[in-house]
């Protein structure tokens, strides 16, 4: 990435620190709820609860590197009745979110699979289909993200944008079906799920060409922070929660269904 | 190892430094994965799921190591609107790679044999053969990393490359006699783990002799510093996956045929 060019104001600056402390409080406690929920959902559901556990765990790794790093990247000093903020000369290193959505996304796609407890066959199918489109998005989105040039940022939107509306579509239509199959009490669950992660998906792509739109400098930069940090936290930790409920819901059915139950 | 030579972009800096931390996220995450999945397998492959759960954890530790050997090995300064990287003076440490090898690479051999579930004296004398020659590989291929002669570097990779091709050998046609006789459902996992050690491990060799093939400098320690953090995901967290995912079909299979079972 280039340097971060601009004069930001004492206000900017730690509006993005905020947000990056936010995500990793979020992240860390959505963690911990997740696994701390292992014994309370039957086997059946513990890989899904597991991997939401697992995708939001390495949102909080990557949260601490990118506060760190937002941290060393300025200078913050009292100037008078004010703070005075100059870039240190460190880089701020973006990339750090780009290797956690190469993780976190397929791992997301696959919790809400498993969660949905289909068919070994049609489980392994998507998981791979899905897993590997978004794979493949996140890979593509990264060399515009570190662009100045417009031009070039456009062009790789675009090409990202391919295997982006594949899983969405996936996500509201082949799933779609699937989730008429879930038990009733569920089944408004699992298409909460599926319509958050489309909502929450969106958000991405217009965060992504904020800098096309006419933004630039420390402005740009700071919605960008900021808009990625909330998006981030309601596609891995308030999604992770929907698929705790829907894990919860079906296992108190499952448990209800046993033959040995008195 | 000798200093690091010529002028590193900031780019090929980067490229490493998330290589890196993609190693330090991937590895740390997998461990999780395994050691949260250890209560959903049945006894018999709590060994083999705990081992390799150590395998992934010994490499996040070293990748913490070696994530924290290459940023102090460098100094990173804004110039103008790129960034300047220079060599701070500080050695950067490439023999931790080694001793995780020494660790980790007999330990993956015996989480493969464990989960194989062979018989007892079987399991104790491949165990002992596999284990010794992959320590011998990786002591063998040390004496070579550290030379910048090419003459002796290809001398000691051609003597590490003997116990290697008895390890892969082995693995191939040893242990794919032992996979005939695994249940019908798992046989294809099996021979998938079987075959991603031999090709995952194929790539070292390749990545140990780019020096050899011409590349030199910053573009060669690259290559080196990324193909060995692919090539380490591959061989322990994506071969973890499989392992477990053999412990988990098995056990669901020890328990179906269970004689107290309704």
């Amino acid at each position: 990435m280039a340097p971060l060019a601009g004069d930001f104001t004492y206000g900017q600056w730690s509006a993005v620190y905020n947000a990056l402390s936010f995500g990793i409080a979020a992240m860390g406690s959505a963690t911990v709820f997740f696994w701390l929920q292992l014994p309370n959902v039957t086997k059946s559901y513990r890989t899904a609860l597991t991997i939401t556990g697992i995708v939001t765990w390495i949102a909080t790794y990557h949260y601490f590197r990118i506060f760190n790093s937002w941290v060393a990247a300025f200078e913050v000093q009292q100037a008078g009745g004010d703070y005075a903020v100059s870039v240190s000369g460190t880089p701020f290193n973006d990339a750090y979110r780009y290797v956690d959505w190469l993780l976190t996304v397929p791992l997301l796609l696959i919790e809400l699979i498993l969660v949905m407890k289909l068919p070994a066959g049609e489980t392994a199918s998507m998981g791979t289909k899905l897993g590997l489109a978004s794979a493949v998005m996140v890979a593509l989105g990264y060399p515009g993200e570190i662009q100045e040039n417009l031009a070039v940022r456009w062009f790789w939107w675009a090409l990202a944008m391919i295997p982006f509306f594949y899983v969405v579509y996936s996500l509201l239509a082949g799933l779609g079906e699937a989730t008429a199959k879930q038990p009733e009490s569920v089944s408004g669950l699992v298409s909460a799920a599926r319509y958050l992660t489309a909502v929450s998906w969106l958000t991405y792509p217009f965060v992504y060409i904020i800098k096309n739109i006419g933004l630039a400098g420390p402005t740009a930069t700071m919605c960008e922070q900021i808009g990625y940090s909330i998006a981030d936290v309601v596609a891995k930790a308030v999604f992770g929660v929907l698929i705790w409920a829907i894990a919860a819901e079906k296992s108190r059915l499952e448990e209800l269904s046993k033959p040995g139950r008195r």
